[in-house]
């Protein structure tokens, strides 16, 4: 069976100067590759007639599907629909569809006041050699091409947009088109140790492996993710093989394994607190509601997240959190005893089982000789026990909020596990 | 003068199967646009000896710099080293320097206990046609090559790292082999309508701009930066210049302008706060948190924020933040009444000048026929008056934290503007 090969073209001048970071494209990939497409290259250029041309040619030696993002916006500087125009050799025409469905957003859903402008009823044009792609989530419609028995797919930038048109239009159809192998992962999610140390004790097991699993470290904020890919034609055997390669991967890195699926960390501990039935708060100073943020980003957490006090101010964590006067001025709020008051007063105003609890200095300023930037005290407890660790950290207040909370979640994920 | 263009290749799988998303990218973009180079194209390709070969022979004809980030990692999968020292010409020599830095790293900083891993020793090996670039926050050392008036450099791919390398080695380096134009920025950032309204408005003033100005749309979430971005030799001439185009756009968007700088929005809000010498605090439902961390991800935000209550679940509502039993049983948590009571119940908890407040269904589920997912009320206030807002937002979780966060912390700016 042959591999098929994708290529994305982003198109937009505020990808180069960095206005904007491409989150697009990271998700294509992903959604790709779990249907058996291998993404070759991902290529950004600048809103140019010839680089956008010299793209379109080059990918098209590359790749059996070449997906473009992005220039069909309504302002003057998108120059790419014309361009699909020219290069597949058709004509701008207005889609009848596509035009009901524009005055429709704009009367029903956007409700705007007056006329439409010139350059929204424009977004209804499209080439007459391309298949129309129903975009319901916005009015710039996606356009499917098929030349020399490649595809190429234009899609809006807007990412929601181009999530939707991917579900609904691309990932159906590209089956159809190709002939494509099966793509089974499977993700060991670790914490606690670096990608070097896990390399040399999985060494033997990862020369061990056969042609057709891979083995990927995907790194991130104080986590290693470990992921094995095995790709062929016999679904049912290629599962069995893969299974047993992962519960070896599993045993290996078992001090480290946080959950063997691909999931964020704060699901891992959502779904802890639905099986035990219990509820958790949170505690932050130095974190500033990221913690919660996490937590609350994933749909369903406020089964099992019921709050957070984040005491930024020492007044705050005095009044609201009943942190003594004394502790703040004798051993100050970066240190073990402010982080037990804190999950202690937690506890008891967000009525809760179990309170994470941070405060330190995440710099770039604040640090000094004894507390330098990076320094942080985190505390994770219910009504019977507190336990309290330091973390020392460097570099940059973005790094330091990240790795802080992850490591704050996991010692609330341990210790919950620990004490139910 | 010659225009100076660069081409980023990412190396790496895990940015073509999207378990990492590209931020290097958009950062290196935004600074090599600050000293005069356009970044022309960015490539990613994945672990692939022939995929990276030839994207260097593709990008060396397309620019004049070509920075390689990512695949100089200890682990087995990284190739780009012997693929470089062969590219170049080279072999690979153990550099001296960057093998004690790597020991100092791993016995001070890192303090890792027992011997070093064969894997991190490696790492001190680089091509002995390169110049190297010291990475004082990493083991990976950067690399810089030169062949046929065309430079050449590969940084590791961790952000923290790269960004070390590109403020102390590249950027300073650059200009000195190059000549290299000035470029001036001038940045509006507004809120409150949409990227088409925008360009109506401004359709005249931009079609009389000349060619050595260009202005670009930049859209974020609830959001429009609108850039003018002027080339030349004359710096005195071109400033003074954009100067007088950015005092019209300025004045064609008056109703809108939130900043005449590129920043964020909580920046903007704690400037306002610290010229007036006021206090801000948060009382978040449905944003969990987002809009605290928005604020505390830029230093020095602890001046005016003094903190903030996440009361996700109706008790933490009632019992911190006083909202009524009544209210929540009657109205519901989704109401102008609840939003109302959680800025009461903020100011007098944290004791600062002014609340934000909201309570909202984010989705995917809990929306009903009367409150659809998407409907968010938002309140901002103090002690003597509170304002409320109904919003109605639609589709992803993720976006509606983001619109809702983006959206409050608007009108938190303008009542504080309104009401000191």
């Amino acid at each position: 069976m042959k591999q098929i090969n994708a290529s994305i073209i982003t198109i937009g001048d505020e990808l180069l100067i960095g206005q904007t970071i491409d989150t697009n494209s990271a998700w294509i990939g992903q959604e790709l590759n779990k249907i058996g497409v291998w993404l070759k290259r991902r290529v950004a250029v600048g809103d140019v007639w010839d680089d956008i041309w010299n793209a379109l040619d080059a990918e098209s030696k590359e790749s059996d599907i070449i997906i473009i993002t992005g220039g069909l916006g309504p302002t003057a500087d998108d120059i790419t629909k014309p361009l699909l125009c020219k290069y597949f050799g058709g004509k701008l025409i207005v889609n009848e569809e596509v035009l009901a469905h524009v005055k429709y957003l704009f009367e029903k859903v956007f409700r705007r006041p007056g006329p439409m402008l010139e350059s929204n009823l424009k977004q209804a044009e499209v080439p007459d050699v391309c298949t129309v792609l129903h975009n319901a989530r916005g009015t710039a419609p996606g356009m499917w091409f098929e030349k020399n028995r490649k595809i190429y797919a234009s899609l809006p930038g807007v990412p929601h947009e181009m999530k939707g048109l991917m579900i609904n239009e691309m990932l159906p159809r590209i089956p159809k088109y190709f002939e494509l192998p099966f793509i089974i992962h499977r993700t060991a999610f670790t914490m606690g140790t670096g990608e070097s140390m896990i390399a040399e004790k999985i060494k033997d097991f990862e020369a061990s492996l056969p042609k057709h699993i891979r083995l990927a470290y995907l790194p991130g904020y104080g986590m290693v993710k470990l992921r094995l890919t095995a790709k062929g034609d016999d679904k049912e055997k290629m599962e069995k093989e893969l299974d047993e390669r992962f519960s070896v991967l599993k045993e290996l890195v078992t001090e480290w394994l946080v959950s063997d699926e691909d999931e964020n960390l704060a699901m891992v501990v959502q779904k802890i607190l639905k099986a035990k039935n219990k509820t958790i708060g949170t505690a932050e100073s130095c974190t500033g509601g990221y913690i919660a943020h996490l937590i609350t980003s994933n749909a369903g957490s406020s089964a099992g997240f019921k709050g957070g006090i984040i005491s930024y101010a020492n007044d705050v964590k005095e009044r609201v959190l009943d942190v003594t006067d004394k502790t703040l001025r004798t051993v100050g709020a970066v240190s073990e005893e402010t982080v037990r008051q804190m999950v202690k007063g937690a506890i008891e105003k967000l009525q809760v089982d179990f309170v994470v609890a941070t405060s330190g200095i995440m710099g770039p300023d604040g640090g000094t000789d004894e507390k330098p930037v990076g320094t942080v005290w985190v505390a994770v407890g219910n009504k019977e026990k507190i336990e309290a660790v330091k973390l020392a950290f460097r570099f940059d207040r973005e790094r330091n909020i990240e790795l802080t909370s992850n490591t704050a979640l996991n010692l609330l994920r341990k210790f919950i596990l620990a004490n139910t």
